[in-house]
């Protein structure tokens, strides 16, 4: 929202958990919600509008129509998240429709969402900017994310873990480290000591394509997704050699 | 284009064989093109612009996204053309975002073509009318297309049987006929008595779901696809009580 409003003239802002992003396995009726808090923090940021659909609003019956990549989602998220981001192209498609800005906001936290909705606009020829807003993170590195508060004050010290390999994977590229899987196999340890964690993925790859990267030698993306207790998390950095 | 010059100040006209609605076994290569004709009836009809995009310019390298429907396609062409329907849906976005237009006028004789459309726009939001233009037909009846420069005389004679086949039927329904697998088997008697037809379809259903009908108590479409020599043409038409 404070990007939005240092960018832009007027600001809206989307409040939506849009049901078909979540698998049929997934957290979508447990999703943490709290409308009072978020339009709190939009009225004090000042934003000029709030849309707040529900979901028969947004899929009335009959409704059959779904956006689909077929490259960016096989990689990351989308290996364990089977027809995620077809939900997210096909909401962020429709959320554009509605509201036709001449930008559209997105977190880098979900930065394969950033360059799904990226291609999608460039493949259907939308006429929208679309902007990364930087990973906002609590004092303790931990990305902000509605999921984190899932986490038990133990957890919590797990989920750490994740900013904790990626700052010191950054160091260690930096530093002249090449191999990924060097890279990927000390993050894997550094995660694993935490026993409440279980790793769906950790990588390092190509920061457009999201192919994976063997050796390091141009800035790549570093990005991993952990469970820790009921608590999916996900989070990235560039690492610049 | 002459409906467009009626109903809107700007008339752009699109002339795009789009290779991502063909089937690999279908006409692509072979699809009548004419653009020095397009263009002078553009010119005669007077018209704002013509956009004549190539394919690379359409989908460049990299183009990955596809809008799908996944229920008025399961119907009618969509059966014996796969994918069809998820290519036209795309191209049409694609070429709503490039022009950005009050309206789109689509011909009728794609019936289904111009339901896809409609939906697709009403499911994605799309600020955009979608109107339909009547079918033109030749005198003798036949409905024009592209694809009629295919035919030879006599496969003429038998491509007329469709637009015969649809009076007459619209005439049995006019006075009484309710059962749609009567007019659709008096259909079938009639064109297959030209040996060089090979029937696709021949439907009655309802005109907005496409649903087959069985007892015709209402408006009904009655649409059909019949391959002449090697022209696989189509026509429709309502029939009312």
């Amino acid at each position: 929202m404070k990007k939005g409003r240092e960018l832009a003239d007027r600001v809206v802002v989307s409040i939506f958990v849009n049901p078909i992003q979540f698998g049929p396995s997934e957290d979508l009726a447990a999703y943490p919600r709290d409308e009072a808090r978020d339009l709190e923090m939009a009225d004090k940021t000042g934003v000029d509008a709030v849309f707040i659909p529900d979901a028969t609003q947004m899929y009335p019956d009959g409704f059959q129509t779904t956006i689909a990549l077929n490259a960016l989602p096989g990689h990351l998220c989308g290996l364990s998240r089977p027809g995620h981001f077809d939900g997210v192209a096909t909401v962020v498609a429709k959320l554009l429709g509605i509201v036709w800005p001449n930008m559209a906001i997105f977190g880098e936290k979900d930065y394969q969402q950033l360059l799904v909705v990226r291609q999608m606009v460039k493949d259907l020829d939308l006429d929208v900017d679309i902007v990364g807003a930087p990973i906002v993170r609590e004092a303790d590195g931990l990305a902000m994310s509605s999921r984190n508060m899932y986490l038990a004050d133990d957890q919590r010290k797990a989920a750490c873990s994740l900013y904790r390999v990626l700052t010191e994977s950054k160091k260690r590229v930096k530093a002249g480290e090449t191999r990924a899987d060097t890279i990927i196999a000390s993050a894997e340890a550094l995660i694993q000591a935490y026993p409440e964690t279980r790793i769906d993925y950790i990588a390092v790859c190509d920061p457009s394509t999201l192919d994976a990267v063997t050796a390091i030698d141009g800035p790549v993306l570093m990005a991993l997704a952990v469970k820790v207790g009921r608590a999916r998390l996900i989070d990235n950095m560039l690492l610049t050699p």
